[in-house]
């Protein structure tokens, strides 16, 4: 088929599939948001229905013949496409290839074995038993040994995971990264207990009411940019990011009325993605390319405006004057150096979510060595929990009292979501490597953050990342913007910068 | 194909054609209450999407071969199909053959032209200019007479549209209807205006707050057995009722701070609806017969409750003290004989919507008269400004003073709806016929109405109407109900008696 013709045709599956997902997102937004109770269950068959039917987009003969031509093809069509058509189609490609790599018995069995496993590891968490969830696990390590198997890979059965979530990786590059990160991040502790130094955090656990705290997250992450003419903003009980087109993207977040934290950060958290999706190409708008180059890159968007931007010095004394026009008693004499010390605590705790920037890794490290561990065969399901407890009394120095502080705090594994879990430290670490090449691209950056102007930093991250969606790979995204490839060498040495500045200089 | 195996398609089409149809309800749900004002262009994309592809299910080989195979064999399966079974299946078929008599090219073309109406149409309101929209109209009643060759008909091409609506119902049945309301109709007015009384309405429009506004308006339909675990309440510019599964029916509502009618009445009339939604059976969930047995009917229940119970003497036995609760101050001193009088004001007025109980039928029978003749070809479209002043002058006594507040008042025709308008007036006689049914069945209705005690009235409707869904056809829910057919007397009756309690006996 002529090239011209045959991307008219990809252009044409993809906005059927593109459509039917966004359908999708936003039946799963209103079920997190405004749907009554009751009707989860139809949610659930409608979900199914319209999934399965994507699926179906994207496994049919048309769409498998076209991805099989342009695979054989793509590399010799010479100006026939342009650079921007011939990446739409490697995207096009490689959801085929994805959709067509499973059975559908396979993909049958999976949905139901998830559904059954989040009800029981939902019962298992609030009992705190393991014995609960070991027999789901036990099916659900099988399932994804299987996938693996089904997905293919060359070295190591996790990387057909690893790459669903981060294109192209593997354990051979990830183990020795998480190797040194590990011991950069005991060092580090090791540094802050000594210092003797434990920073005053009471101001942050007064009371806030609700409603304040929510207009002032909304002033702050509209003077990020986030565009409310294009975006809105909800309440859930866990804050996510969604979006049904590039000019409809939604955030929600969640309130504590005695923590300053869980809705400030949240929020701006969550309009880290949500500048990436309103800052991609319109072009990319009824595409599979409408998405992330990778869940690691995604996530460093919102770790970039969280933490790096969010939780320096500069910042606070731009943002404190704001927070203290809405809380002006809570507030009232507080200096940002306070409030830069106060958010950026490090101490090892149990619970991922909640931990800081530095201990959060270990917390990824752990579930990164149990699943490439479950998946290689080289662990059993019933030595998950004692793994689990040792591996956080090595990494972090602590006792799990019971598994619902251990093993069974996430929710991850029940949905099947192996290889997921890295992407959490990968974004901090390209993060902190995108924050080296803005701050050598543009020096003032500092400055600009402490005046509250972030145009011009939204504006070079929407250039370098947000713009391109999915159609560069991660590894390439990063070489592109800082000339090399992934390492922790940027993050550490950011994360003792911060550490210094709080713990070192006191 | 053995009947069994055959059903069991037919249920399995219908679930994706109606999950297909929910998620485009609840697209089209979003976009009047939530969507970000920049994301309009993307969601017409997504609803054009889902619904061509909802199309293509129903016009697919294996639909039309099924549909075809019930047809001719559907009366003579004995026992091999419950009776339900067999309702089913023949809203399959219908739905089957509506999708399948318009032809791609019609759609696509229809779909293009009333796009651009509807925003001409907008223009041409504003401007009260009929010459704006007037090339528009042409084209529109072109393709509505194109669609009822399309459609097909035995009489009257205008029989081929008020089918869409109102199953079974042609212009041989509606025009002596109308023309006996019509006649009784201007009796009631000339009796009205003879008798010099003008009922007291400034207790509507106090300043009422919107907040107690619609917390009055919840408390009501609670009352009245919305069930809000499986449905909610919000705000847009127009209300409605949607509904996304038995458990998940959504209605919203307008708030006028100078008007207590808006909301409230607005959201009873919802409400109404809403009952209906989540009375049907639950099996009905999945496939296409989970509808109203007609835009009629439907209007009957909205009606209903609306007119019926809400503007009853009894009800405010019960709403008065319960409104007063929430506006102590406005409302001190007025008994539910002057909220009863106020809230049935008759009067000639020209804008639709705004129109009281009995004037209403007359906008009606307007837009019946000339949609009929364009139709039928009999009238043309630069006579429609002309004869639409003439007949408001002759049913409805009053001078039209411009388009805007003539011809151009309604979005319906811009989008192609023609044989739409007469459901509204047909839902206003099921619901007399409805209530003498449901008198004669519980003759103590109107002291439950007067305590508050809506469930038995409720259950009557949901046994008698709402649990069919759309499985049972207009005629013969009426005749089930009523033992008659549908006619005009019990509205006339109903009205006159209202007429009488207001300014009668003054």
């Amino acid at each position: 088929m002529e090239p011209q013709r045959a991307y008219h045709e990809v252009l044409s599956l993809m906005r059927n599939a593109s459509d039917l997902q966004s359908a999708i997102a936003l039946l799963g937004w209103d079920q997190e948001t405004y749907m009554p109770p009751a009707a989860a269950a139809a949610r659930a068959e409608q979900i199914a229905t319209l999934s399965a039917m994507a699926h179906s987009i994207l496994t049919s003969d048309s769409a498998q013949r076209l991805a099989e031509g342009f695979a054989q093809s793509l590399s010799a069509i010479d100006g026939e496409l342009s650079e921007f058509e011939k990446r739409i189609v490697r995207v096009f490609i490689r959801q085929v290839q994805q959709a067509v790599a499973l059975p559908e018995d396979f993909v049958r069995r999976k949905a139901r074995v998830t559904t059954l496993a989040q009800e029981r590891w939902k019962q298992a968490r609030a009992r705190s038993s393991f014995a609960l969830f070991r027999d789901d696990l036990a099916t659900l390590v099988e399932l994804a040994r299987e996938e693996a198997q089904h997905r293919g890979y060359s070295q190591h059965p996790y990387d057909a995971l690893l790459d669903l979530y981060e294109p192209g990786m593997t354990v051979h590059m990830l183990s020795p990264i998480f190797e040194r990160l590990s011991q950069a991040t005991r060092e580090i502790l090791d540094a802050v207990k000594a210092s003797g130094v434990a920073p005053d955090r009471s101001i942050l656990t007064q009371h806030y009411p609700a409603q304040k705290q929510l207009e002032a997250a909304r002033t702050i992450i509209e003077a990020m940019g986030f565009d409310f003419s294009a975006g809105r903003v909800d309440l859930s009980a866990h804050p996510f990011c969604t979006s049904f087109a590039t000019a409809d993207v939604r955030l929600t977040t969640r309130i504590n009325e005695h923590d300053l934290r869980s809705c400030l950060f949240g929020l701006i958290h969550e309009a880290g993605h949500g500048l990436y999706e309103q800052g991609m190409r319109a072009e990319l708008d009824g595409t599979l390319a409408r998405e992330g180059a990778s869940m690691g890159i995604h996530e460093s968007q919102s770790l970039f405006w969280e933490n790096i931007i969010a939780r320096s010095e500069e910042f606070w004394q731009w943002a404190l004057p704001v927070l203290q026009s809405h809380f002006p008693s809570q507030l009232a004499g507080v200096t940002p150096k306070q409030m830069y010390a106060a958010i950026n605590v490090v101490e090892p705790s149990l619970i991922r979510i909640e931990a800081d920037e530095v201990t959060y890794n270990m917390h990824i490290i752990i579930r990164y060595h149990i699943e490439k561990q479950l998946l290689e065969g080289s662990m059993t399901v019933d030595e998950v929990p004692e793994q689990w407890n040792t591996l956080t009394r090595e990494l972090l120095g602590i006792e799990v009292p019971d598994d619902a502080h251990g093993c069974l705090q996430d929710i991850h594994w029940s949905f099947g979501g192996y290889g997921y879990f890295p992407s959490y430290t990968l974004g901090k670490l390209y993060a902190a490597m995108f924050r080296r090449a803005l701050f050598e691209a543009m020096p003032e950056v500092p400055e600009l953050i402490g005046q509250g102007k972030f145009a011009p930093i939204r504006q070079w991250l929407k250039d370098s990342i947000h713009q391109w969606g999915r159609t560069l790979d991660p590894a390439e995204l990063v070489a592109r913007i800082t000339g090399n490839a992934l390492s922790e060498h940027d993050f550490v040495e950011y994360a003792w910068q911060k550490v210094w500045r709080i713990y070192g200089s006191a």
